[in-house]
C-alpha cells in the first residue's frame, strides 16, 4: 500500500475507536480522554495491534496536545483563585509535595535510578479535577468553600506541575551536575518567562496592529494558534517540554482570546485533533514487553504501589493542608479525595518519559492504572462522604 | 532530540513559512496554496533542506488535503451548472480530453512507459479556476455567459478528473490486464457510488437521529468530518485515491452541511491543516535527484514540453468547445485561457504518483512549473484579451 493509504487507515482507525469510546465513557460521566486512552490501548499492542505506524498517530497527537494545553492555558481563570486564593495555593502545594516525596520513595525503594524516580514523581504531581467538578456540581457543593478551594488548588497545581516538569525535563535532557546544563535550564526558563511577559504585554497590540491586516484567510485564528505552537516548540527545544510553553502562551494570550472570541473556534479543532494524543498514549502501552523484561508479578506490584502512593499523596497532602486552614475532617477529606484524579498533563509527561527511555513500562502501566482507578473511584467516594 | 521535539520543530517550520508565503502570494492576488507550495520548495531539499522528517509533514498533509477536498465537495454547487449546463459540461470535456491526449503523446514521445504516460495525463486534466474567477470578477465579466461557462466547466472538470483519477489510480495499483484488477476497480467504484447514494439519501436522517444525540462534545462537526475521512480512506484502500472518496462524500453531505452550518466551522480547520499538504508537495520536489539521474537539459526540455501540452490542451480543447457553441473568437479565447490554471487536485495526483514511483522527478517538476506559469500568466492574459 502507498504511504497515504497507510496514513489514512491509521488516522481513521484512531478517530472511529476514539469517538465510540468517548461516547461510552461520557455516558458513564467520565472525561472523554479516558475513552481515547482506552481506544489506544485496544487498537495498540495491548489488544488488537492494528495500527501500522504508531508514529503517524504521534504526529497528529503531539500537535493535538499542544493545541489542547494552549487552550487550557487560555481558559485558566485566575478568578478561581480570588476568594480562597492562599488556601487553594497551599492545598495545591501540599498535594504536590506529598505525592512527589511518596512517589520518589516508592521508586527508590524498588531500585530505580534517581532520574527515573524524579521523573515518575513529577508525573504523579498534577491533578485533573474535571471528574471532581462534575461530581461536586451534581452534589450541589461546587460553589461552597470546599468546591472553591478544590478548583483553585487545581489551577495552582497545573502551574506547579509545569514548573516541576520544566526543571526535571531539563535535568533529564542535559544532566544536572554540569554548569552548561544549569545554564541551559536557566536560559530556557528565562526565554519562556520573557516570552510570557512579551505576549502578555504586547499580544493584543500585535494582533490589532499586524495580524488583523493579514490578507490570509482566518488569519487571527491561525496566527494566534501558530504563536502557541511556536512557543511550545521553543520550550521543547530548550528541554522544558512542549506543554510548558503551550500552557504559558495560553495564559499570556487569554485576554486576547477572550476579546476576539477565539476559544470558541478552537474548541472544535481540539475535539478533532486532541484525541490523537490520548490514543497515542494508549498505543505506547505494551504490557507484553514487561513480561519479557521483568517478572510480571513484580511489575504489577510496582505499578500498584505507585497507584497507592499517588492516591495517598493527594488525600494526605491536600487533606492536611485543608485541615490546617480550619476545615472540618469531612470537608478536608472531600478536598483530599477531590484532588485525587489524574488525566492530561501527567499522561503527557509520562509519554515523554517513556519515549525518552526514562520511564520503564511497568511505571507507565502504573500511571494508566492510577488514571482509571482515581477517575472511577473519586465520584463514588465523594458521594459517600458528602452524604454522611 | 526526543521524538516530540522533532515533530514540533518540523510542523512549526512548515506553519511559519507557509503563512508568511501565503501572505506574499495573496497580496499578489495568487491563491494561497501557491505560497504553501513555495514554502515547501524552500524548506525542502530544493533550497534549505531544514525539515528533519518529511513524513511528519505528510501525515498532517494527507489529513489536511482530505479535509480540504471534503469541504470542496460540500461547496460544489450544482447551481453553477444551471444556466449553461450543457455548454459548461462540453467545454469541460473538451479541455480534459485535449489535455489528456496531448500529455499522453508528449510522455510517450519522450519514451515513458504507458502507465506513467496515463498518470501524467490525468495529472494535467483538472482545472482550478480560483485565479480566473478573481480576475473575471475584477474585470466585471464573471456574471456573463463566458464567466458562467467557465465556472460551470470547472465544476464538471473536477468530477471528470476524479473519475479519471479513480480509473487510472486503480490501473496503477492493480494493473489492467487481469480480471481480478478489473473487478477491484468495479468494486471500488460501486462502493463509492453506493456510499454516495446512502449518504445523499440518509445523511440528514442519520445526523438528526443519531449524531445529535451523541454525548461527545462538538459531535456533529467531528462525526460528519469523520464520515468524510472514512470515505476517503475506503476510496484509498480500493485504489481509487483518497480524494475521490472525500470529494463525493462532500457532495453527498452538502445539504446537511448547509442546513447545519458546518462549512463555516470547517473553514478554520482547513486553513490550519491544509497548508501542510501543499508544503509537503513542495518538499517532494528534489531537482538535485534529477541531476544525478538524467541530463538536466533533457529534464528541463521534458518539463517545459509538459507545460506547453498542459496549456495548449486547455486553450484549444475548451476554446474550440466554446466556439462550437457559438461564442465569438475573443470569448472562446477567454474561456480557453480561463481554464488553464492548475492547482490542487493535480498536485494531489502528482504527489501520489511520485511516492508510488510512477512519476519521475522531471515530470513532477513539469507539473509544478505548469502550476506557477498558468497561475501567474492567466490574469495577465485575460486582462489583455478582455481589454481589446
Amino acid at each position: 500500500m502507498n504511504e497515504e493509504v497507510i496514513i489514512l487507515i491509521d488516522l481513521t482507525i484512531v478517530l472511529i475507536f476514539a469517538k465510540i469510546l468517548e461516547e461510552v465513557v461520557t455516558r458513564l460521566k467520565q472525561p472523554p480522554l479516558l475513552g481515547d486512552l482506552l481506544a489506544g490501548i485496544i487498537v495498540g499492542p495491548t489488544v488488537l495491534g492494528i495500527i501500522h505506524v504508531p508514529a503517524n498517530v504521534a504526529v497528529v497527537g503531539w500537535l493535538g496536545i499542544v493545541v489542547l494545553i494552549f487552550l487550557a492555558g487560555m481558559e485558566t481563570s485566575i478568578e478561581d483563585l480570588r476568594v480562597y486564593g492562599i488556601e487553594a495555593m497551599v492545598v495545591g502545594i501540599g498535594g504536590v509535595v506529598a505525592t512527589f516525596i511518596l512517589a520518589m520513595l516508592v521508586a527508590s525503594l524498588f531500585g530505580y535510578g534517581w532520574i527515573t524516580s524524579l521523573f515518575i514523581a513529577v508525573v504523579l504531581a498534577p491533578t485533573s479535577v474535571s471528574v471532581t467538578v462534575a461530581t461536586l456540581m451534581e452534589l450541589g457543593i461546587l460553589r461552597t468553600k470546599v468546591g472553591e478551594i478544590i478548583v483553585g488548588a487545581a489551577v495552582a497545581d497545573d502551574v506547579y506541575a509545569m514548573i516541576l516538569y520544566a526543571i526535571v525535563s531539563s535535568i533529564a535532557t542535559y544532566g544536572v551536575l554540569q554548569l552548561g546544563s544549569v545554564l541551559h535550564i536557566v536560559l530556557g526558563l528565562a526565554i519562556i518567562l520573557g516570552g510570557f511577559y512579551l505576549l502578555y504585554r504586547y499580544g493584543d497590540e500585535f494582533v490589532s496592529k499586524f495580524i488583523v491586516k493579514s490578507h490570509v484567510g482566518e488569519a487571527v485564528l491561525t496566527h494566534v494558534l501558530i504563536i502557541g505552537i511556536g512557543f511550545a516548540t521553543i520550550s521543547a527545544i530548550f528541554g522544558l517540554g512542549p506543554i510548558v510553553g503551550a500552557y504559558f502562551a495560553g495564559i499570556a494570550l487569554a485576554s486576547v482570546a477572550r476579546s476576539r472570541n477565539l476559544r470558541h473556534h478552537y474548541t472544535f479543532l481540539v475535539s478533532f485533533i486532541s484525541p490523537f494524543f490520548f490514543v497515542y498514549a494508549g498505543l505506547l502501552l505494551d504490557p507484553w514487553s514487561i513480561v519479557s523484561a521483568i517478572d510480571l508479578e513484580k511489575a504489577l506490584f510496582v505499578a500498584l504501589s505507585l497507584v497507592i502512593a499517588g492516591i495517598i499523596g493527594k488525600v494526605l497532602g491536600c487533606g492536611l493542608a485543608a485541615r490546617f486552614y480550619g476545615l472540618d475532617l469531612r470537608s478536608s477529606l472531600i478536598v483530599g479525595i477531590g484532588m485525587m484524579p489524574r488525566a492530561g498533563v501527567d499522561l503527557v509527561i509520562a509519554a515523554t518519559g517513556l519515549t525518552m527511555g526514562l520511564l520503564p513500562m511497568e511505571l507507565y502501566l502504573g500511571v494508566l492504572l492510577l488514571i482509571y482507578i482515581t477517575s472511577l473511584s473519586t465520584p463514588v467516594l465523594l458521594k459517600i462522604i458528602a452524604s454522611k
